[in-house]
């Protein structure tokens, strides 16, 4: 039977802020990419999160960010590679503890925002990050953009690197993620989403912009959770799928490299 | 052979800013209490101090506090209990994460400040702390005053409590510290430091401001690091007690309850 | 023809958090309470809550806090008070700033949260608050509980201290505040804040829990901005002002001690 | 009699750690650039410097930031123009304040760090820090780097800006600093920075790293705080200049465009 991960950001809260609607989003996603706390995430959400996701047997992800709480995340900060890896290491190790005392580990780490993005292509930074997760523990996989320069050291320095697929997003003929700053960039036609997201995961194909199909083969699609109707979504994109015969299973549950 | 720990806090710098000099209290004590994010210490920080305690065998505890850079955790937090297990937690998690990269663990847990200070009283913020360190590895030690709720607690919850004295504070004939607010509450005379700490090592007694001898049997004895001339009182105490044939080691080499 | 100031917390979201219907409320109140940076509000939302308010004739006023993003401002902290001081100064010149861009000034001054509560006895914080105000403007008004420490102090200074009342609160028939640990501390019922909003107004009287009446004669009411319904319920209060012959318009309009 | 105006970073502490000699180098510039809390200066610092530099007559200015502590805004934040419009906004504010209260005013605007460099090319960002400084007050001068993209625009928008020289950095033959990264970018031997500076006030010249002279007409002469014998420079660079007859004394008190 075909399975494909659901992966989404939650825990993106701070104090009395809230913003993503966890506990529904945790009933959809097999994966939960947590805040850690530089972007979003105070230790309670922590605590909360990696409780509800661990009973829910949805495996927990560090979010990782820049650190960047008024920006969340979401700029390009240059920091230093040193730098970049201790945080980042900081990070994984604030979040792990709180999927042990929830009777689970971090499974995966996956960056955040800017740093994601950043990473797609600055190599200092990629490797910063890339280092950082091996220092911590080798055998965690690590969630990316197919073809980022991410992907590609995790895969060379021994981590085992997964390919993600954008459920919301327009892909260009080469399989790059056209640019938010282009109309059409994010799909916000449901039906359309939820066509995508199983033609994704039983043929491991996406439609480009320009009508010609590309190969994306996801491991995990991403969904996102912070957008209005996000979780309506989310349940169709799930019922979907198993509608389809794909079983909505954690990445990490999969052999590796499978 | 007696044997007696020596333990200051290290790592109190943030971003360019530095406050204890880490390197040169590594030669000094066998127990380093780690700034670990929230009243100082940011990633690079920990994982220089935790990297260099490793390296010289010297245990690394974490130094777990209010979150409160502004006011370098001196301050007392009206924090919830379940907000101060999870920020507790959430900043052992982090140092773990460095030990784990120098190839040691977070060895033992010392509130820091107006923490500490808090809950030798305060029975639910004891509670939280004790509850965090429970939840994270009950085998973890922690440093206290003698006859503080922490100690009394950590005891009950089944955590091995260790009793600290403090080398340059005066003692009450009960065994309790003068206050700061009063004259005499610290000793500044280095010869007068050295004195107090060798016996107390030895024969487990100080003498209190009335002359009276106190019983403090301390497990570890606290150096503070952030004072002028701290570094050489440091080096003169360690030498001292060697001299008087006892061995400084991390408390937590020796067995539970010796 | 009576009038009354309503007054509410305003701007109180950081980065993409929000908190505060900030432009629905603007349509209801003639006074905001605007987050200052220190529990909420990052610039940006200083930037356009002042220009929003300055817009529609709405006095601004600053909501000074403690040093506590993570706690929103909820946590006693226990600062000294010549840091009290400087920080309530830098809230109040940090909003300052974005009045004059918008073309007003800061107008008056209303602590937040745990901020408020502690100064209602805590004559140190009350002082170092009153001493910032001073400092900053000796002729801005300064809004908080009748009887507390803080407008007493306030009025000793040369401040001038404004009355405020609550809409949902319960009272006590010698004029406190019901603790909202205790049962029906808050009224939930719309219908019935209406009436109580109304009869403050109009009559200067509240009906205690025992059914006494007890005179407030508020010269300002606060609506609660950050509760479910809270826009709904406002809209009904002001409107049964105005049908009452109560004219909602600023504190700081009105003449000096009336 | 001919004039310069020496000009240093200030209160770049935060909490218990402090960076800078405040008031050594009080007694030797004319113009202090003062931290305003985002990357340095908590409001006690800021509280403390202002009224210090006020009662010695120098020049209080806004040294504005990155919000980013943790790297002391040295780090590059892609931070959008109207964000920083609002950070400096907030930043100069915040001062003002504490300026008041010293009996003067913010005088001028200089940009700290990452922030300063960039703004040397990155239009869009030199765009929000003048127009931050316009909205707060027009007739605020600003100073920077002579030729660069901020100092344009900020005399397009009709603000007075200020050309700033370097006491101890290596320059071009055609005006620009050598790059940190070169070796001889910063000039370390003391008695070469005096002769420099003298001659940079005097003349209008300094010795480019060929050996040609280059003009800088300075109206202000940067020195380095932060470095070790910065103390002992500053005094040796302020007694020279007067010894060659050159008064040390705010740019800000000369006439517009001298």
């Amino acid at each position: 039977m075909t399975g494909v991960d659901l992966n989404a950001d939650l825990g993106e809260g701070f104090g009395v802020w809230r913003l993503t609607e966890d506990d529904a989003l945790l009933e959809i996603v097999s994966s939960a990419n947590v805040a850690c706390g530089f972007h979003a995430g105070d230790p309670s959400v922590l605590r909360r999160v990696t409780a509800a996701a661990a009973e829910r047997g949805v495996a927990v992800g560090a979010q990782v960010a820049y650190r960047d709480l008024a920006g969340f995340g979401r700029r390009f900060l240059d920091v230093s590679p040193a730098e970049l890896t201790d945080d980042v290491l900081y990070q994984i190790g604030a979040l792990d503890a709180f999927a042990r005392v929830a009777g689970t580990r971090v499974a995966y780490v996956k960056p955040h925002g800017a740093l994601y993005n950043a990473i797609v292509h600055h190599a200092e930074q990629a490797t910063a990050v890339v280092e950082a997760v091996r220092l911590f523990d080798p055998s965690l996989p690590v969630l990316g953009l197919p073809g980022s320069e991410f992907l590609r050291q995790a895969e060379t320095a021994g981590l085992r690197p997964v390919r993600e697929a954008f459920a919301d997003r327009a892909y260009t003929p080469s399989g790059t993620l056209v640019s938010r700053r282009e109309p059409g960039a994010v799909i916000h036609d449901a039906d359309e989403v939820v066509r995508r997201c199983v033609r994704m995961a039983v043929e491991g194909v996406v439609v480009a912009v320009d009508g010609s199909e590309v190969k994306v083969e996801p491991e995990s699609i991403c969904l996102h959770g912070d957008t209005p109707g996000a979780v309506e979504i989310g349940r169709r994109v799930r019922a979907a799928l198993v509608e389809a015969g794909v079983s909505v299973r954690p990445f990490t549950s999969a052999a590796a490299g499978a």
